[in-house]
């Protein structure tokens, strides 16, 4: 039997019995109820997935790979196999982590390799990404600092400690002392909900803001320096991630705040020219009218945006800290 | 009897009888419940301020005026008359309006003026100064605009059609075709309940986005206008208004998007050089927390934030439109 477990996802292997069990901790559920589901096909994870009860780029992509290994364990055919895994590449648009793992596990499918062997490998490599990203990011924050963060790149979006929350827990444990400040997020608050939840479990100091009030911060000197993660980052530098990464991004711009991203290389599409190029997710606008605006009004919900490389301070990746200069080293092919 | 009646308030004065009836409609219910609920005295005049229910900086002011008004047919004295204006003036401590009214009805009851007279004058005041906004500032909407509003400014929070909303609604009405954005203006939701409400009661086109994505609608270009209200204006140009604000107002700046902030004379402060002097009220963190954030989560919550002069393109006031080298010329006591 083998255990893969992170903060919020668990694969165990049973190779004797042939058989894969998937939970995952339901974060739409969080903070008020820790309710741990399993997940039994390709249909429970899709909408796992696109409800967000799992979530974050890196984690998708490990959640979808743990549901093809064990899918290799059914009697289907290679064909159908496939045709599964592409129903899960397509789950969501605009995380790439989603599809380079998917693409992975199907050339294991093509090549008729070991898909269980992959998968724990995938896993691994994100908890050895995590960590590496958490080493080189920490030597950028210092005593005193304030830190914006938003949405959430913490243990419950990787397999690992996490990508921007990563950095943040890793300076933490090495004895910096520094202030958070989260957006919460909106509209599905990510930040007030997870990473809140997230930070205090960590003993990481933390302040609870609107998303709207971050200017205003860094206007009065409150906040010095953004963190943020990624879903996608293109070939010169630019990058997806949650809707108001961008508005944080000409903020930091305005006030002259280094902006700071921070991803594994797996979040890098290499076949992507630019931000232009990356699609945007767009959700349900009952996301965003949700109990209070009227039931009529008409609403626009682009999941992400994009931050140009032109407003980014610094991309913190697995291979170190880049620049506007040198990032796009990382990115090539 | 005299009936006055805005949006969200009613007075009906029997001098007669010596009595007068204050409603409010209670805006915290907006947009499910129409509740109109009756104002008895000064302790729940300044709950309503307090709370919100009735809201705006206009219409704080007058809704103050009224309760003095009525107050003056009791056998308060003169000494109690003025505690109970002072108490009134400090519900709220960033709009101004509500201090230059309280300020008229104190000097009125120094000089046993006619309470009522002055509430009237007040109220009839506030309607004709949003009448003369919104002819000036409708000279600025052109066919094809996309324009961006935060928080509400129409006809809930004045005693007239509103200022920025007063804008777009004569603009409307003179037959120009424009798309109006409405930030949902967390943590209250202003944008999101009121805002929606109001524009689609006028029938003006609308799309509600949370306060996050407005920057990434100006980076597509789906932006080309913004406009607000204030709560308070200094002599330099600077003023308050809603948290969020100033948000908007760097990103215009960041996308060359001219800034529009409209409000009567009543909302400059003659006394105040700048926005550094403008105290900002911080309310309870149970706003943002909400029934989503942990409970124990550290909260900052300021309600109001500080847009510089050199961030605002137009100051749309009663007596015209001013840019930045004519302001101080309104602004002159």
């Amino acid at each position: 039997m083998i255990f893969m477990q992170s903060l919020s996802f668990k694969a165990v292997i049973d190779r004797h019995e042939k058989k894969i069990t998937i939970e995952i901790l339901d974060q739409t559920k969080l903070p008020h109820q820790e309710k741990w589901i399993t997940i039994h096909d390709e249909i429970e994870m899709i909408e796992a997935i696109k409800s967000l009860r799992v979530r974050g780029a890196p984690l998708i992509g490990i959640a979808a790979s743990f549901m093809i290994a064990k899918l290799s364990y059914t009697n289907l055919s290679k064909e159908k196999l496939l045709v599964i895994a592409n129903e899960l590449y397509e789950a969501r648009p605009t995380a790439v982590n989603l599809m380079i793992c998917v693409d992975r596990m199907k050339k294991i499918i093509q090549s008729s390799g070991n898909l269980i062997d992959e998968a724990i490998h995938i896993f691994q490599e994100d908890v050895a990404l995590c960590q590496q990203i958490a080493e080189h990011g920490s030597s950028l924050i210092e005593d005193g600092d304030q830190i914006l963060t938003h949405c959430n790149t913490g243990g419950l979006a990787t397999a690992g400690i996490g990508t921007a929350i990563g950095i943040l827990n890793h300076a933490h444990l090495c004895g910096k002392k520094f202030h958070v400040y989260i957006d919460e997020t909106r509209p599905l608050l990510q930040g007030g909900r997870l990473t809140a939840w997230e930070l205090n479990k960590l003993g990481i100091d933390c302040t609870l803001i609107t998303d709207s009030m971050a200017a205003f911060l860094m206007s009065q000197g409150k906040i010095n320096k953004a963190i943020v993660g990624s879903d996608r980052i293109a070939i010169n530098g630019d990058f997806a991630n949650k809707i108001g990464t961008y508005s944080v991004a000409v903020n930091c711009h305005y006030h002259q705040i280094p902006f700071i991203v921070a991803a594994p290389y797996t979040t890098i599409d290499f076949h992507c020219p630019s931000g232009r190029d990356i699609p945007i997710e767009e959700r349900n606008g009952e996301e965003v009218r949700s109990t209070w605006a009227p039931k009529n009004t008409h609403v626009y919900n682009p999941a992400f945006d994009i931050t140009p490389a032109t407003l980014t301070t610094y991309w913190v990746l697995d291979t170190g800290i880049y620049n506007q200069k040198t990032i796009t080293e990382a990115t090539k092919f």
